[in-house]
Parts: C-alpha cells; sequence; structure tokens
C-alpha cells in the first residue's frame, strides 16, 4: 500500500529518477517531471533533448553523449547519484518504451544503496495518435523496426502476428540511412498476413516539434511512402475509418 | 506543416477538448492538458474523474453522468460547443486508449462548425509501468479483456497473437463484477500460445491513487490472482527479468 507520508521518510538519499519529457516542447512535460526536473542537481541525457530542457530548469551540472554512448550515460548517472548527488536522466517520449528505465535499471544491480525512480511520459504513439485524432482507441501494438538490437526474424515475426490480430499498430524507427526501405518490408509482411490494401494508415512527423506535420494514407500508399526516423507510423484495424482527415479506430469492435 | 501562429489566427471558434488526464492526481497532467483545463467555459466527463478536476480548476460548468451514458456525454458536449462555450471533456489516462476522443470524433460529423482537438495523457500501461520498472520497454501490445464492445473471439486471437509474437503485453479491464474469471482465461490462452510459466508479469492497482500497489509475479501465480477493473496487468516478453523486486525488459532482445 502506498502511503504518501511513509514515502517521504523513507525517500532514498541516492536516487536517479529516469524521465520522460514527452514528444519535445516543455509543453508536453507532465507536472511531475517539471517538479523532479526543477529538483535536480544534476541533468543528463542525449544532447538534442537537453537542449530542449536547458532553458527552462537550469541547474548545477548537465552530462550528454551521443546516441550510442548511452551505457556511459547510464553509468555516470549512478556514480553520480552514489556521491549523493539528486540525478536526472532525460528521455524522450516515455521513459521506458525503448528508453534508458531499463538499462538504468539492470546497470542499478550494481550500485546497491541507488535507488532508481522512473518519471513516466507522453510516448510517440500517443502524442502523434492525438494529432490524427483517435487511432489507437482499441487493441494496438508497438513495434519497432530498428535491427540495432533485435534480430530482423523477430520483428518479422511480431508484424506478422500484430497483423493476424488485426491490432492497431504504431511503428517506431521505421527508417533511417542505413535501411530506407524498412518501412516498406514492413508493409509487405502486415499485408501479406492479413491487413487489407484499404486499411487506414497515419504519418506524423516531428510531433511536437518545429515543423509536425502529419498525414492519412491508405496502407497501399503507404508502401511506397518514405519516411525518416522522426516519424511515427499507425495502421489501423479493419474498423479504422478516416473521418473528415482524422484517423479514428471505434471503441467497439465489429466483424 | 505547423505553424503556431498560424495556429493562433485559424484557431476554430467552436471547440471539444477530448482531455486525457492521467491516471489520477493532477500531478500527473502535462502542461497542455492544465492550460486546456484552465481556459475551459464547461468540463464534463465521468464522476470519478470530475471530482478530481473540480478543485483545481474551477468553471462555469460541470457536466457528468454515469459510465453507461457516454454517448449522451458526447453529444451534450458538442451541443454545447456549438453554441461557442469552450467544452473540455475528460478521460483518465490518455483520452485515446479506450478513451471518449473516438465517440467524440464520430459523432462531431454530425456538426461541420465543431472542432475537435484531442490532448493526449499518461495512459494506465506508461504510469503503471514506471511503478512496476521497465515492463514494456520493448515491443509491446495493449489488449482490454472488456467484452462489453468486442466478441470475446477477437479477444481470444489477439491473445493467442501477441503470446505467438512473444510481445511484452498490458492488460486493460482485466476483470469485473460480471466476469470475476476474464484474466484467468487470459492467462491460459497465453500459456497455450507459448507463453512460459515463469514469465515475469506485474499488477499495478489504483496507479497515482490513494492506496497504489504494486506486485510482481509469475504466469504461473498470475493465473491465480484475484484482480479487479482498477487494476493493469502486465506480462513480460521471454527476456524480461525480475530486478531487486522490478519488472525489467531489456532494449535489446535475444533469442
Ligand atoms: C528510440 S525511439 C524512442 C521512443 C521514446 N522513448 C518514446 O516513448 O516516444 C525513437 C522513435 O520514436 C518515435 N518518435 C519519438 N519522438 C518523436 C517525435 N517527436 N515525432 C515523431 N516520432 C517520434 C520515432 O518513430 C523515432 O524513430
Ligand atoms: C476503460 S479503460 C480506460 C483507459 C484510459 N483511457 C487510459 O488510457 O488509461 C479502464 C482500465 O484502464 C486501467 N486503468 C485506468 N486507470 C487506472 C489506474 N489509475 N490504476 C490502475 N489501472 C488503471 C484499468 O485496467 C481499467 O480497467
Amino acid at each position: 500500500m502506498f502511503d504518501p507520508m511513509e514515502f517521504e521518510i523513507d525517500e532514498p538519499e541516492k536516487v536517479v529518477y529516469v524521465v520522460g519529457i514527452g514528444p519535445g516542447d516543455v509543453y508536453y512535460l507532465t507536472q511531475e517531471a517539471q517538479n523532479v526536473l526543477e529538483h535536480a542537481d544534476a541533468i543528463c541525457g542525449y544532447k538534442l533533448y537537453l537542449d530542449l530542457i536547458e532553458q527552462e530548469f537550469p541547474c548545477e551540472e548537465y552530462y550528454s553523449t551521443g546516441m550510442t554512448k548511452e551505457i556511459d550515460r547510464c553509468r555516470w548517472a549512478l556514480e553520480k547519484a552514489d556521491t549523493g548527488r539528486r540525478v536526472v536522466m532525460v528521455c524522450s517520449g516515455d521513459a521506458g518504451v525503448y528508453g534508458m528505465a531499463s538499462p538504468v535499471l539492470e546497470l542499478a544491480q550494481d550500485y546497491p544503496d541507488v535507488a532508481v525512480e522512473v518519471v513516466p511520459g507522453l510516448t510517440a504513439a500517443l502524442s502523434g495518435g492525438a494529432v490524427l485524432g483517435a487511432p489507437l482507441a482499441h487493441d494496438f501494438c508497438v513495434i519497432s523496426l530498428s535491427d540495432r538490437l533485435t534480430p530482423w526474424e523477430v520483428i518479422e515475426k511480431r508484424l506478422a502476428c500484430a497483423a493476424q490480430g488485426d491490432f492497431c499498430v504504431a511503428l517506431y524507427n521505421p527508417s533511417s540511412k542505413g535501411r530506407p526501405d524498412y518501412l516498406q518490408k514492413a508493409v509487405r509482411i502486415l499485408r501479406a498476413n492479413g491487413k487489407a490494401d484499404d486499411t487506414v494508415c497515419g504519418l506524423v512527423r516531428n510531433i511536437g516539434r518545429e515543423g509536425q506535420s502529419a498525414r492519412v494514407l491508405t496502407l497501399a500508399e503507404l508502401e511506397n511512402t518514405p519516411v525518416d526516423m522522426f516519424t511515427t507510423v499507425y495502421i489501423g484495424n479493419s474498423n479504422t475509418r478516416a473521418l473528415s482527415g482524422r484517423m479514428v479506430t471505434p471503441r467497439g469492435y465489429r466483424k
């Protein structure tokens, strides 16, 4: 049972907060995330997100590394917290969803005195979904097309299962310079496993950032639409409709 | 392209905002949701959520109906907006995920002068996930066990597909008075389709509310654990681990 009073007393002295900052602007932070950031001694994260945060949340120390040095950043955060500083690690979107919460929790096994608090944030699937309308209003899957840490066969299998179950789908990391054709490959797997060509789909690019743009299109059209890594892709279920330019999945389900 | 200036000018006079307020306390609202609520002429929603909101966001008019009169509430909001009032409809969690965004967008087809703006919020899967650690750090499905609007066969099929794809799963509406054994049935389907008995699972009850509680357990244990409708249930993938009492799914995926 959660008792706020007891929580105060028990609050550990050494903490890393892993905070999801939502899609971009500080406008999408929760009150909880704002409070944690306001009381930080040190804030670390990927450079792009630190730039968004720095102006609004002044603090003693900032630490950033490139996209590929994530594990170094986790270690830095845990070491710093172990010296008694309140450390916040920021992630885009939600802290858990393809975010830093899980590597920090794993590495924290080596720092028994440091507690890890996860502060959730708006994941891209939800913030972009609101731009489109209500694409994920019924059962849905979130799948990343990045094969940097996951074998492509696992991704293929999941796409097939998502299509067979007639789930709504949100695709993260739909493309990158090294793999420009992954979205096309994914769409072919979805079609081969039961998603109809006229399934209503959507794209949202730069959610909550300058230059935000969105588009509603069919699955057949999506197959030949180039996208980049700043885009989240939505595939409807068999009941999803395009209504006045919005993508809307009914809450009820009729065959 | 999104241009904030242009947006100001084009902002329609008649709007229903459908706002996700997160799991409970106003502490979990985004800044955007707070701003929209502060400027509302009328706020409507399910009684329980209005009670949470009323103290912090005083406004001219409140309107609530019971859980089963949701469509009446949507019509009320659209009618009211059509008279030129700024109407906010609040939902728990995210506005889209099993929320009111989609019925409002559907009914809005009858009100061509009224625009619908969806303001996303922290859905239970994410807010409860943060309590457990990082259960949804890799590809995941969100499935509702409520068969009020969805045939049970569709739910069964989706559970089977989610297990076959080795997805992490978040289950909403895991139980209710009328269907106390649905979680048990769901767990049996997951096991029959490849989820191992020792799969790491989690439960979070009353996320962000008084009496919040959480538990990490195995899938075999989950099968015989009674839950209620104020609970979100998490099932890990084959790589999910229990680490110091937290539920942690690695970002990378190894067979
Ligand atoms: C490594 S994942 C990070 C996910 C993040 N933790 C979250 O919960 O949103 C990166 C992918 O998320 C999606 N994404 C994140 N932020 C986005 C934004 N502002 N606009 C569009 N897509 C975004 C894109 O698909 C991108 O390739
Ligand atoms: C009709 S759904 C509403 C979902 C909501 N729109 C969202 O995005 O979280 C209701 C289900 O969401 C989950 N849920 C919502 N709020 C919760 C909370 N505060 N604690 C635990 N579970 C919650 C439970 O599984 C509940 O049965």
